[in-house]
């Protein structure tokens, strides 16, 4: 039987101000990106997703970006490898606390925003903050978009790599995601991205942008919960999969 | 034979800023309380002195503060106390990953500044911190000032606790400290504070402002490392210890 | 005939958080308290906001608050007296700019948060905050609360002052403010809302929380635009001000 | 008779740490790049650095940045275009208020570290910080180097542009600076840098790195004060233009 896991970037508020819907969002999600204070996040908030997705079997992983709160972490910086590695494990090493205290553990990391993009090309940002996922636990498995920098050079240090795709995301023939901002690069109808997950899901699949079916194969679908409707539309996904056929669980 | 350890706080930089000289104190002292990113302390600074640390066998405190880069954590905030556990976890978890990388662990965790103040007699605030040691570990010990709210709460908590003792300040009658801005507060002969860094440790007692003998319990000597002058203080105090017959060594 | 402001935050998001309904609450208040970046408010967030006051003649003031972005401003600080003065009139004068930009001028000072409320009594900070409204501009009106230390230093200091009540707050029979956190602390009801605004623009008089008329004297009502159905309450307050023959207008 | 300025970055600090020795370099230079809170420079410091320069009659300039504190400004950020002319504007807001409040103004602008590289070459960030500059004030000069596409810009938009040159850089045989980090970027030789200078001022050359001597027409002369010695060799570099018949002087 063929299975997926779902994952969703959660706890993306600071202090005063909410973005994710945590609550709902960990009723259908199987993977937890938690944002670990460096583009948002703050330690209760990061306390209370962990209890949180620990009472649901949730898996926790953590979602590290660079040090940008005003630019919530969205613009790329030219940050040394020193200090990214090193940022990188101080983020994963404080939510750690938090997964533990809710009797679990960081089980993934997730780059978040401008550092995910940047080390699918970037090699040095990409070793960098493979240094710093090791530096935290050699051990730690990291999710990524097929084909990038980063998995591959996760792939050679050792650590468990978990490829990931976007139902809600248009992809080129080759099977690489087209651009943001490009026309078409954001599926906004609901009925397609269902039909997208389980494609995606069932047979590794997706129709490009150009009407040709190509392959992309993906461990992980995620889900966005930052938009209206989106955790409506998580849960539409979620159904679509489970009565296809397809079981709903956390990558091994 | 008796024993002494002597602490001191460490990576107090920020990026470009420097302000302690790390590697020479480590070759003083036995206890290590690094900054963990609140109110100094960056990851590379971090990570650098862990290393170095761990290198030497000197053992790794948590330095935790409120979330104050602006002021250095000397300005008393009134936090509340679900958020003071937490941001104490936080910067905790973040240094443990660095001491673990550099093949120990966090050791102990000893308050900065105003927050290391305010829970001498703050009941509120001295409980969120020990709920947040303990968020973190349930074991750890935590070092503070004899009598202190802090460190009663921590023991009935069920934490080892630590109290340390300070050779450059003066004390009242009643073995308090005299509170820093009152004349006299703070003992600038390094002749007086060798002596009385002997006299704490031999004796456990330290000749008040008025003249008397008082004892003072404490298993650990604060050292000052922030100021000219302060490493050579310092390895004159550690000389002075171990040629008058005291062990100089980090608290069991 | 009477008179009245409305007051309202505006600009309290930060980066990728949105928080106040500016442009909403634009349509209804007289004077908009801008944030200034320390507890909420990025520069293009204050820029918009300047922009559509301008555009609709709103009165632009600096919403100064402790250095805070974690909290809101909503934590008490023993800032120094004078990191807080040079504090505000950074805040005073970033905001001028925009204001500047907008082809006007930032027209009043208004304390946020935790600020707010401490300078109620605090002598010295609430001296600190009337040094840095001055450090920025001698002559620059102070919003605050009737009775307060700030409004009593900011008056002998020469800086014309400007009284507030809330209706959405409960007085006692002394007219000052019943502290949130005490039952009944904040009135929801929306028609008492309303009606308590009319009488204290008409009359200068609530209805304390034991049932007595007390007179506050108050030339602007504070709106609260962060919470669901803000801005309609907002709309109905004008609207029943304005029937009841109160004119709406910024204070002179 | 020949004029140059000298100018250099001031106020360097943050809270607790210190970098620039402000004090003596006000003794030296014409101009003062004082930091605006961004990269470096609390409220504290911004003040006092503008009272002393004004109290010397030193310029004050605003040296903008990214926002980085981590990073003392010196990690590249791809800060969308509204976003960084709205962060420009902010600077140099906050620190007019402190000018204006010492009886002065802010009289130009420079950008910071990896925004001042950037904006040699990236046109979009460089109409970005021109939009911020005006935004604050269409009149104001900014500072920047020869060639680059900042100044090119700045000029179009009508801003007045003042060049400068580093006498302890190396440059190519075509004008421009030798990247730091390649082989004899700096020169760390007092007096070549006491030599450079007094040719760049005098004849508006310097030797190339290949020995040719090029032209290099600068207005202003940066000098550098963050390093052991600078001050020292500031004062020689003073001296010696003087003693060689150059009017050491602000831009006009």
């Amino acid at each position: 039987m063929t299975s997926i896991d779902l994952n969703a970037d959660l706890g993306e508020g600071f202090g005063r101000w909410r973005l994710t819907d945590d609550e709902q969002l960990l009723s259908v999600v199987t993977s937890a990106n938690v944002a670990c204070g460096f583009h948002a996040g703050d330690p209760v908030t990061m306390r209370r997703v962990c209890e949180l997705a620990a009472g649901r079997g949730v898996r926790i992983g953590a979602q590290v970006s660079y040090r940008d709160l005003a630019g919530f972490g969205r613009r790329a910086m030219d940050v040394p490898p020193g200090e990214l590695a090193a940022e990188v494990a101080y983020q994963i090493g404080a939510l750690g606390v938090f997964a533990r205290a809710a009797g679990t553990r960081v089980s993934y990391v997730k780059p978040h925003g401008a550092l995910y993009n940047r080390i699918v090309h970037d090699e040095e940002q990409a070793r960098a903050v493979v240094d710093g996922v090791r530096l935290a636990d050699a051990g730690l498995p990291v999710l990524g978009l097929p084909g990038s920098r980063f998995l591959a050079l996760a792939g050679e240090a050792g650590l468990p790599t978990v490829t990931e795709a976007f139902a809600d995301r248009a992809y080129t023939d080759e099977g690489t995601l087209v651009p943001r901002g490009r026309d078409g690069a954001v599926i906004t109808d609901g009925d397609a991205v269902v039909e997208r997950s389980v494609g995606l899901a069932r047979s590794g699949t997706v129709v490009s942008r150009s009407g040709k079916r190509v392959p992309v194969h993906a461990r992980s679908l995620c889900l966005h919960g930052d938009t209206p409707g989106a955790v409506e539309l998580a849960r539409r996904v979620r159904a679509a999969l489970t009565s296809s056929g397809v079981r709903v669980e956390a990558f091994a």
